[in-house]
């Protein structure tokens, strides 16, 4: 997978020079590789990344606010990229943001060197904290907008929270994802499982009404 | 709260003589005392807590098998006890099951001791596993059933994946009380979160269709 592939997440901030992806590419590489030769996010040293890229630490700093940024693109690199938004309505970005969420489940499950990113990420406080600022809030911005945008098209009912529909949907996700590790791909995780949330949620749980009631 | 007051988990094996509540009710709260004053599990053993309930190790041996199944009750005379069905209607059943979830997520940030406790029981696999056997996996059959019996009244489509509708409920409210530490309280734990999921999730998100439709 190459950076170039994934696009800025989301409220990003601009940085001040164009990147040199070559150069990106290459450092995130290292680390990938130092994971991978199972070295500790605690023990990856600005110094030894630079090394093993081949690069000087200053091309490093240059880049990135230090260890914990720099390794939120790495995360960004080795997961499935940010969903592409069909557009074509409400239910079909939610199913596409959801299926973000599924790939990178099934990936976890399926990617030694992923479940180690993630692990990893998760034993940092301060690059959990800093995945979430540049990552998980934008998203969550994202997702918000769109059920605002379905309520203006009339595909949601407009006398609800936005925040509750939002957990509603990415909840039941992340309880197979992330809460249960144990979760089977073929049946927990299968192919049609966000258009199965998504649909479900939209039509409700009570029997199809007769036009009596 | 006294263990007197907390009915036996679903599920929970029967035990050959009848439980003497008096010397339980002492060796749960001598755990309690003990992990009060910051002694971490790792280092609870049976005779430490012997000594601290003022019984003999025997006592103990002969009502648990080991420190995870001890440990197991001492959660759950610490968290909020299971919820009482009201029996009214399925849709109140699953209103009063994400309430008991609830309570205890709103306990986990008011008690330390709570806190403690579940922190304690997840950095060690072997008690996780024996709650998840004795306690989360019981609960969960028992949701899956009342929404089988929904099916049956009628108040729960047919056409339906029970393990589903059973995530879509309990996600939601999980991803605010476990996965979200910095949930307000207040706000994203409101008194009226659990019927305003079951509500929302029976309605569905679609504007209310006309007679038309």
């Amino acid at each position: 997978m190459s950076l170039a592939d994934s696009p800025a997440p989301p409220g990003a901030p601009a940085r001040g020079r164009p990147r040199s992806e070559a150069v990106e590419g290459a450092v995130i590489e290292g680390v990938l590789k130092l994971l991978e030769d199972g070295v500790p996010l605690a023990e990856l040293s600005i110094e030894r990344i630079a090394r093993t890229a081949g690069v000087g630490k200053a091309t490093i700093y240059r880049r990135w606010n230090g260890k914990e940024e720099l390794f939120v693109d790495v995360v960004r690199a080795a997961e499935p990229p940010d969903a592409e938004l069909p557009g074509t309505s409400m239910r079909d970005d939610l199913v596409a943001l959801l299926e973000q969420r599924r790939t990178r489940g099934v990936m976890t499950r399926t990617s030694v060197l992923l479940h180690n990113v993630f692990a990893q990420m998760k034993s940092s406080p301060k690059v959990w904290a800093a995945y979430h600022a540049s990552v998980v809030r934008p998203r969550r911005r994202l997702q918000i907008e769109i059920l605002r945008r379905g309520q203006q098209n009339g595909e949601l009912r407009e006398d609800i929270d936005l925040e509750l529909v939002n957990d509603l949907m990415v909840g039941p996700m992340l309880l197979r994802t992330v809460m249960r590790p144990e979760a089977d791909v073929e049946t927990d995780l299968s192919e049609d499982l966000s258009e199965r949330i998504v649909d479900t949620l939209l039509e409700g749980l009570r029997p199809v009404k007769s036009s009596t009631t």
